[in-house]
């Protein structure tokens, strides 16, 4: 078995994003000037560094060793508790928490970087820490002073992990069916009965307490998801000293033998009569849930860019290295990367991880800026779903075309770019599938305001095609007449969509076409930010020749994807 | 571990296809009337039931046991072997073979329909049979008596199977690079010498002997394929009277451990002065090979389609059984196909497979018109590279939406969805990757006939364009239209891409994306033949509505993507 492939962090990228693409210092604005993106590349630097020295190499043994479940407790590949410790003692953990659970509370854009680099380093070892992440975010919101004394003070500091206990075997996209019973006891306490499925990290030894956030239902609560309340129960009772006591009645019963993520324990729980503790009031349960559910479907959209580059790395390594046949008018002897259509697949890869990459970004900030601006904040809503399902559904693409690049090779085990292609298959799946998210974006977001948020993308947009207009250069010129086209026509599908709001079936029938046709046109808007950006610099560095390839790239390769999903889309349901 | 799910082969979709989408019997035609689309029909049916009993039980068994290679013998899973003995035994060995090597010389519309049903039911058992019948036309093309006598009849009665030995460790795409030495020996024979690689059912325990078909450099030979002959050398020597005799001196080193079709063994070979007979002529081994390239590039078409079918049969069925949320309009209760987005889905797998399998149909029958009509001739070579890399790179897409309706379901691996995902991932890489199509296409085929093949596509496009205007009949008049707008975007990147034909990188930057373009273009055709031939049948099947139905869905959601892919080629390669 070969070692893991080598990670480079995207350094020159975020330094990029923070500082120039937009037009102003994103971390800078962010933090009031505490900190600047000059500051946050250097995070990014270093969480680059500990990514690619101390989790990365765990990427091969953790898909061949995978969690195993002995004796009830599940055990991780070696190498995984001592990375997860370093992990914690470095900070990574309470960095991203916010600071009013005591994390440093860094911003969304940098919390972006972040995202992408632990996927991309380790995307089984960084859901551990993305399921914290996202317990942390629904704790900070609604949980008790006692709470937040005795478990969310433990997961910020990264001592204990925690998990998002929902699934359950009737009850899957449709949490209503949730049938897990918690009945109050004297002591304040409830005890919880039922079964969970799919509770990623749901038992480990990396860490010595799991707290499980739960969705149960009270007795005597109203059907549906209106009767569900939210509960954190830990794998071990803490007595009143903070001392971990008993074990709680909370049974892995199974780990499931998935396609890929095989170091990311999936766990069926069973809950005998465990003790658990309200977060919130009765029947929140669901409203405490949502909490933490832009926070954590934007952070599969990071998943996704980070598998992907990874993904890509390697398959750029191959084909700068890999001789075999003559490409074309290079002299003998060139890599496979000269080959014209290996040279394709390569800029169509890495021009779809830029897009994603500076997307993330971009929603990582609209999401902080929502937090005192109601205008940002529904702009955010808006794109949340558009990043988790447009990244996740084109990165299934990008680990297909790196073992494309590979030939043979590529399905060979060993080589590690099938591993990509299995661990990417999940981010489509969870927190919401592509058709959950293209829902939401259409009948919880479109449909509600008449399209108003899709306007000012498309104003946003035309102000970046005039700014291009206005450059006097090739690249400019074809990524705005590009971009016009493209805003054209999602303008034409966004007014036929909203023509089907009294037929939810013509509206939900192409919704996922819908989504795909904004991130695409995003995705294209990206690029040309980019070449505003590159064009306007006082001071070109050597990678701004390849971000003016890039978008011209990205506008003659993915960008007209746009005017096909635009004929999808007016068609409706075909019935 | 779940059983493998069952396979229902689609009896009526051949039917269709034999006797009325093409508006003539293709079987009678193709035979002189010795056999008739409805013989052919039960031919399929019989194969169909072979196929579900016999083979398609293996399935699951075959991915999770694999091939195993213990002191240099390889073995299958239980079963395997017995399976392979019945398959030989009811002559679905022979049935294919041409009639000029002892064999039924099927018509090639239903060698498509057996391809497509043994390879959705076991892909893994049926490269088995696919590599055998590729030798079966090399001899039976270049083979002396002797060969023939020796070998050939033994290949055709099944009693022995067939491999191609062409990779080497640094001859990948590049055969002229490949280094494996054939020195002549006195007795006429020839001493082979060199390792080969991702040599598929290299080694196993299913038949007596191994028959390998191997491409060698022999003492003197100029550089590069030219120098390269074409040798068959068993695995067991074969003694005078026709008996085994001892084992030859070719060693497997390895199996490999692979993304998919673990039944297949993969094998590492190394010649050691093994002893090899000459097939055809020194120097002609490209010649040779190139002679089982058509029938061996179709069949990785109908291999991709089969395992689409069978991946979005199993997911058909859980959707129609899975209840979970409610459907919109649906009464509560209902499964969640009836949902617009796993309804989009399975439309979307169910119309791509359709257009698969027709135009599998209607290569096969061209090839086998093309041995009379050298016009026929020119139009398959011209569809053979569009078959294979259009058909497989769609099934990729087909297999990963139907691990999309399983929801999470999908990766986990004991529900199977995750195996075809997993086994189709290696067709668009082996028999030449789509790069390696698309560069055939245009390379050899479209800008040396100055694009008057794809001019014969477009011109009968055409005409089903005229019927279909002629029919009255709204999904007539919308496929005529979305076809005939397809139609204009096609001939002008056609003309795009002849205007390239003297700056090679332009053409072969955008090769994959016009490869795609045809396949695409020619699946809405076939959709638009099967509209036609219902609408003028004298006698309307229950079926004829879901074809209507998926005609609109093929025109609404994959057709436009022709727009999308012609102005991708008109940018030729970005640089």
């Amino acid at each position: 078995m070969a070692d893991a492939s080598p990670y480079t962090p995207p350094v020159e990228d975020y330094s990029f994003l923070f500082a120039d693409a937009f037009g102003v210092d994103l971390v800078a604005r962010a933090t009031d000037g505490a900190l600047t993106a000059e500051d946050a590349t250097d995070i990014i630097a270093g969480a680059g560094d500990f990514a690619a020295s101390v989790i990365a190499p765990l990427q091969t043994l953790g898909d061949t060793a995978g969690a195993r479940l002995e004796d009830g407790q599940v055990t991780l590949p070696e190498g995984f508790a001592a990375a997860y410790r370093a992990f914690v003692e470095a900070g990574w953990v309470s960095a991203e928490a916010p600071e009013s659970a005591g994390g440093d509370g860094l911003p969304g854009a940098v919390r972006a970087g972040l995202g992408e680099i632990w996927n991309a380093s380790n995307a089984a070892f960084a859901l551990c820490w993305l399921l914290s992440q996202g317990q942390i975010h629904a704790l900070d919101a609604a949980a008790s002073p006692e709470i937040r004394e005795t478990f969310l003070t433990k997961l910020v500091s990264g001592e204990w992990t925690g998990t998002m206990n929902l699934t359950e075997p009737e009850a899957g996209t449709d949490l209503g069916a949730i049938r897990s019973i918690a009945t109050p006891k004297d002591d304040g306490s409830w005890a919880i009965r039922g079964q969970k499925i799919f509770i990623t990290w749901g038992d480990h030894d990396v860490a010595d307490n799991i707290v499980h956030l739960v969705l149960a239902r009270t007795p005597g609560a109203p059907d549906g998801a209106k009767g569900l309340s939210l509960f954190v129960a830990p794998k071990f009772l803490v007595n009143d000293d903070g001392s971990l006591g008993d074990r709680n009645a909370i049974t892995t019963v199974a780990i499931e033998h998935k396609l890929g993520i095989h170091a990311s324990p999936t766990c069926v729980l069973s809950y005998e009569d465990a003790t658990g503790y309200l977060v919130g009031e009765v029947g929140g349960g669901l409203a405490g849930m949502f909490v933490m559910m832009n926070s954590a479907r934007a952070g599969m959209g990071f998943q996704a860019t980070g598998i992907a580059d990874r993904a890509y790395q390697q398959a750029n390594t191959y084909a700068s290295e890999r001789l075999q046949g003559r490409a074309l008018d290079r002299p003998a002897g060139a890599p496979i990367a000269e080959h014209p259509d290996v040279r394709r697949l390569l800029l169509s890869m890495s021009t779809k991880i830029f897009a994603m990459r500076a997307l993330g970004v971009y929603v990582g900030d609209l999401l902080d800026r929502g937090e005192s601006d109601p205008a940002a904040s529904t702009l955010g809503d808006f794109f949340v779903p558009i990043l988790k399902g447009w990244t996740t559904e084109d990165a299934q693409q990008v680990t297909s075309e790196a073992v494309q690049v590979y030939g043979g090779m590529g399905f060979i085990e060993e080589t590690g770019a099938a591993q990509y292609y299995r661990d990417v298959r999940i981010t489509t799946i969870y927190e919401g599938t592509t058709a959950v998210q293209s829902n939401d974006l259409v009948g919880r977001k479109l449909i509600r305001d008449n399209g108003a948020a899709a306007g000012e993308l498309f104003d946003s947009i035309d102000e970046t095609v005039i700014k291009l207009r206005s450059l006097d250069h090739p690249t400019a010129s074809r990524t705005a007449e590009r971009l016009s086209r493209a805003v054209a026509a999602s303008r034409r599908a966004t007014a036929d969509l909203l023509g089907f709001a009294d037929s939810p079936r013509d509206a939900y029938g192409v919704s996922v076409p819908y989504l795909m046709l904004l991130g695409t046109l995003s995705g294209g808007w990206m690029h040309g930010l980019a070449v505003a950006a590159v064009l306007e610099s006082a001071a070109p560095s050597p990678s701004d020749a390849s971000r003016l390839v890039a978008a011209d790239f990205y506008g003659s390769h993915h960008l007209p994807r746009v005017y096909a999903l635009a004929e999808t889309v007016a068609g409706g349901e075909i019935a």
